[in-house]
């Protein structure tokens, strides 16, 4: 990456400069690295802070992490956290002060500009994960009836709406989201276009309760930079913006994994012990339920591990390749739901697949084993009952990690969540199940 | 969503209408939207196509799936494919080509403008996963004496190269990046503003072999709609877009969660069986071996479980709960590592954690599968036996999946590709030899 500003130089910057001298450089400062040189443990931050134009600093504090936000703000006296506030977005602002306690809130929301505050106080009742909890309510609207050099003109004058605009909206009196148009249409048309003649009039908006793993999918198909927030009017509410959105897909992509891990979706890397403990042993606790049953199926058996000891190694060979190839599918269709691939229209074929991949993978596993078990104990039928008791339980295993997250899907519970838990729990007793009950059956032949 | 055109009434428009007809609708036709039309099965795909003008239809080709591309493409004879082809961006041209044979690929670049057929050629020498492979080369380049008047007027002349701008690139007389503008820089200038004085010119740019993990990165950290490619000598090569991004973040998270599954990462849940196969049956075959090893640690107590069946039912739990809290660790810093959260500095402090994490966990499940062992068999040093192999695998597996992936790390292994099987035969293996070692011991105690 070439930086004509390396983290050093800028460092020292930061240091040595003065609010004066440092103004020259301000157009080729990115929040992001100016964060990054705070963020050193040895910095003088408030100093350094205090330097900056407080609209740039309004800008590194929107790179922040929500709990660093809240430990730089809190660095400065209460007006001045006021003053930068006040110079962020509308959504930044909500996120912020959604963790501040009510008479804080209240505090700052008396503190900023009127506009932002009515803003404000509507995004703190949407929910996190929704269109509403992602959306700004800043944005560029213009009139149909403005043509292109008149809608420059506007915009010259009106810069500081202009933070993120990658499209103007075209609103009529009422606010009703007419149509749309790109910087790119605008930049690209001759001055005396009209606006109405260039707009797109199919505009996709979302409704403020969709949820954000919904959002994300409509960004992604239609490739958008940004994309409206309307109520059931039509009435234009906010936007929200690509930068968000990615931010969105790797949260959701982490939530799967760690569901299928059984870590709770909020822990963090580098996070207090407790906070692990606290992730974790819940599901480790449900894990020992179904641990316990499995055991107490072998249990039951005793008698013909008694007499054919030898059953005890290949027991967890049976369950445990069970339970790999029931994670195979699990995850395959755990991702594809949540990917939307997973369909009405291909469920079916994709359930055909699945069994019919079981039994393969059932079968060349199943003769592998046989073979060992034949060449282990010199016992034909020990090798039949290891194969068979193998192949049965990879099929049924792709088949429940097929049907478990698309049951869980149906009951709407997060098919991550439980899925991992339910398909080793049918592999483990089923495996032992079916391999300890077939040794049974035929222990006579293995004496 | 509001959709102003809703699917049906748009598969309407595109059967019964003629090319005519279709004009007045194009601007409000979303090239994904068309392109669902055009997925239905009972349509005359080719019809449809044919009515669409050639910029639209290429933009549709835009949005299909790899697979689809070509399917749909090869739908037209080949001059007409040609055509297509020659209004896609070159990064998208390059794409598609890379899956033809070399013949089919030299009598496209012979057929499509010169231009486009050099970038095409230069693009098909680059990895997929890299900067070059995300890259297209059309971008916009001004130079910092014009005038944003000038330049606004330069764009309403050059449309055809606009496609996808959110910036402009400054570049001097031999083609070096000198700064940037964001379109909306552009728009709240006044006309006479010089391009020099509100270019930003700390431009961060990323070289051609960057993996697109790392360049993802930086455009979630800096929230760029683009950002430059350039060679070592600050050249500028092409532009990479956020669209392409939010692509790159999905499929990345995704090779992570299949490969801790054992999925092969290219698996598709609605592809082939055969397809299926190949991508599971190594890796459950590499689980087969590990299994037979934890199986063969089982055979080597055979004795002890001679004289003490019931050891034969906890087995499986010890292993098993020391699996699922080694996949807890492993799955935390496997992500961790992929998005950058786990560094130099944290790591020692994680290693702690999760050392601590084993150490709580393992005495919290320890203490109750003792409790159970000793209801259950009524003997006291059962229930030491078995609570303390628990708490000894559980600190074992917390620290082999950290241990694992980060090892993994070093060697400049993708640590989520082997990690879970190392992981789970460690605590299978150790998990059988400490509770049948420890039971062997003190054997006389249980019989």
């Amino acid at each position: 990456m070439s930086d004509v500003l390396t983290k050093v130089t800028l460092k020292k910057l930061l240091i040595d400069s003065n609010i004066n001298d440092l103004q020259q450089y301000l157009e080729d400062l990115h929040p992001a690295d100016i964060l990054e040189v705070l963020r050193d443990r040895d910095l003088n931050k408030l100093e350094v802070m205090e330097k900056l134009p407080i609209r740039l600093l309004a800008d590194v504090f929107e790179e922040m992490e929500e709990e660093e936000k809240e430990n730089f703000l809190n660095l400065f006296p209460e007006p001045r956290q006021y003053k930068i506030v006040d110079e962020m977005t509308s959504d930044e602002i909500a996120d912020l002060l959604s963790n501040f306690e009510p008479k804080r809130i209240t505090r700052f929301l008396a503190n900023i500009g009127k506009e932002a505050a009515e803003d404000v106080k509507e995004l703190l009742t949407y929910e996190d994960d929704t269109a509403g909890g992602l959306m700004a309510s800043e944005f560029v609207a213009i009139n149909e009836t403005m043509n292109v050099k008149e809608t420059l003109k506007y915009l010259q004058s009106a810069v500081q709406d202009v933070e993120s605009a990658y499209y103007l909206y075209v609103l009529d009196e009422n606010d009703i989201l007419k149509g749309i148009i790109s910087l790119r249409d605008l930049v690209i048309s001759t001055f005396d276009t009209k606006i109405g003649e260039i707009m797109s009039e199919n505009v996709k908006s979302v409704p403020l309760e969709m949820d954000q793993e919904e959002v994300a999918a409509l960004f992604e198909k239609y490739g958008y930079q940004a994309i409206p927030v309307t109520d059931e009017n039509g009435k234009m509410l906010g936007i929200i913006t690509v930068d968000d959105i990615i931010e969105v897909v790797r949260e959701e992509a982490t939530e799967d994994i760690f569901r299928l891990a059984g870590v709770n979706e909020g822990e963090i890397i580098d996070g207090s012990t407790f906070a692990s403990v606290k992730s974790r042993l819940p599901w480790l606790s449900v894990n020992l339920v179904t641990a316990i049953l499995a055991g107490a199926t072998v249990g039951i058996f005793s008698d013909t591990i008694n007499k054919v000891v030898i059953l005890a190694a290949f027991n967890p060979i049976i369950a445990g390749m069970g339970g790999n190839a029931g994670t195979q599918s699990l995850t395959l269709i755990v991702r594809g739901i949540a990917l939307g691939e997973f369909t009405k229209e291909n469920a079916k074929r994709i359930f055909r697949k699945e069994a019919l991949v079981g039994l393969i993978n059932g079968l060349a596993i199943g003769l592998v084993i046989a073979v060992i078990g034949i060449l282990w104990t010199n016992k034909p039928v020990f090798g039949l009952i290891v194969g068979v008791s193998m192949l049965g339980n990879m099929c049924v295993a792709t088949i429940v990690g097929y049907l478990v997250p698309v049951t869980l899907k149906k009951l709407k519970v997060d098919p991550a969540l439980a899925s991992a838990v339910f398909v080793t729990t049918v592999t483990d007793m089923g495996g032992f199940f079916l391999f300890l009950g077939l040794a049974t059956l035929l222990v006579n032949y293995l004496i």
